[in-house]
């Protein structure tokens, strides 16, 4: 079995997230496999770095299958980028070491969350950035992430109640730029739970417009309780930026 | 009656173009007219500075229409970005002279045609730039361009069959540039006929394709004929980026 690694950009706006849900094929995964499964005639599965919510974009998401073909990598790339819909699109295309999987071996991902603070929403873009004409205070929002840095128990900062695993993570960096109005949050860490960015990023937010001080995080990771945190930031600003091995 | 000048941005992916079409309202000027109509309880018509084709953008089109209303600029443009869609946002509105008109006022246009070159196409500007993954000979569209500027009589770059006004316009400059493989071409001049810009791009990118000579610009002018120009490129890769006054 040959054991291929794909690399892939999606926009997320029309699918319900990375994963296969029972029969609908309306998620990446789904439409992923069902392209691979006409091109060997056989069924295909393929493992995700992580799952991305409905909405949410993927400039790097990594995935891999096993499968023994004939065909090289180049025309597998190819053929998926033909029968592909144009808002999902291979990038690349590599064998892997038999033993390598996409979820298991990733060691840090890179996330990111884009704010339109401007009054009117540029067109273009209304369906890549969360429009919120807002006037952030950015330095409140540096205070408070630099209390996120570090390995915590995130569980204030998941939305999964029933999450058996350990909920505690290590947040690498947590980076603010803003340009035209537009705000722009990376986040780096070795891994994040079911909603992690997108509550961090609501959070912040809250903490921004003054709702909530800088201080007020180390109470929410000490109450391990999702009710303290802030709101879910919604899908639409959020993007898998990479994955790394 | 007030004369109010109206600035606006909008995608035109979903737009049959500027131009209210007999009853269908499914263009970006009738639109305008609907919210205006409501707004005011009249029969509001919308002149714009020129039309857009089906599926062009605009960063900066300008309209007027006049009314003797008791709301304000300010509110105005809220009613108007609180009922539009939000592919359709105004950026502006102001009280102009009350002989303003935007089309017969405008003295100069700006029009950009974006081209992604990259052989895997970008997902989130696939609406916003026409994908050919060529590498166009930059320094040869230069040279084509060089025989563009100035007053020529464009009849061989225009789609209309029965124009009986004057061909004659004035291009002002054709500038290029490139990055990261996305190549750019601005367009200024005193006025472009129908279609004008895409013949003009279409015909640049057979010269950067190496199908005809910069020279042969010289011919297709003289021609005074459609069919010795090039091909109309696709209307997704344009924007109408500011009127001049």
């Amino acid at each position: 079995m040959n054991n291929y690694r794909i690399t892939m950009q999606y926009d997320g706006s029309r699918y319900s997230g990375w994963q296969k849900q029972g029969n609908t094929t309306n998620t990446i995964q789904g439409k992923l496999e069902s392209v691979l499964s006409k091109m060997t005639g056989s069924d295909i599965e393929v493992h995700g770095s992580g799952r991305t919510d409905a909405g949410v974009h993927a400039l790097n998401q990594v995935a891999n299958f096993k499968y023994r073909t004939n065909l090289n990598c180049r025309e597998i790339q190819e053929y998926l980028n033909t029968y592909l819909p144009l808002d999902i699109r291979v990038l690349d295309v590599t064998e892997a070491a038999p033993r390598f999987h996409s979820r298991l071996n990733a060691t840090k991902k890179h996330y990111r969350y884009i704010i339109d603070t401007n009054e009117i929403q540029d067109v273009f873009t209304r369906k890549y950035r969360t429009h919120f004409p807002v006037s952030y205070d950015i330095e409140a929002m540096k205070k408070a992430a630099a209390y996120l840095i570090g390995e915590h128990d995130f569980k204030s900062f998941c939305d999964n109640k029933r999450m058996k695993k350990s909920t505690v993570r290590t947040i690498e960096a947590i980076d603010f730029s803003v340009e035209n109005g537009i705000l722009t949050i990376d986040f780096t860490g070795n891994g994040f739970l079911y909603h992690m960015v997108r509550i961090l990023t609501g959070t912040l937010l809250e903490v921004g417009e003054g709702k909530r001080k800088p201080e007020e995080i180390q109470k929410i990771l000490q109450a391990k309780d999702r009710s303290m945190a802030g709101f879910t930031a919604p899908p639409q600003g959020l993007y898998l930026i990479k994955v790394f091995y």
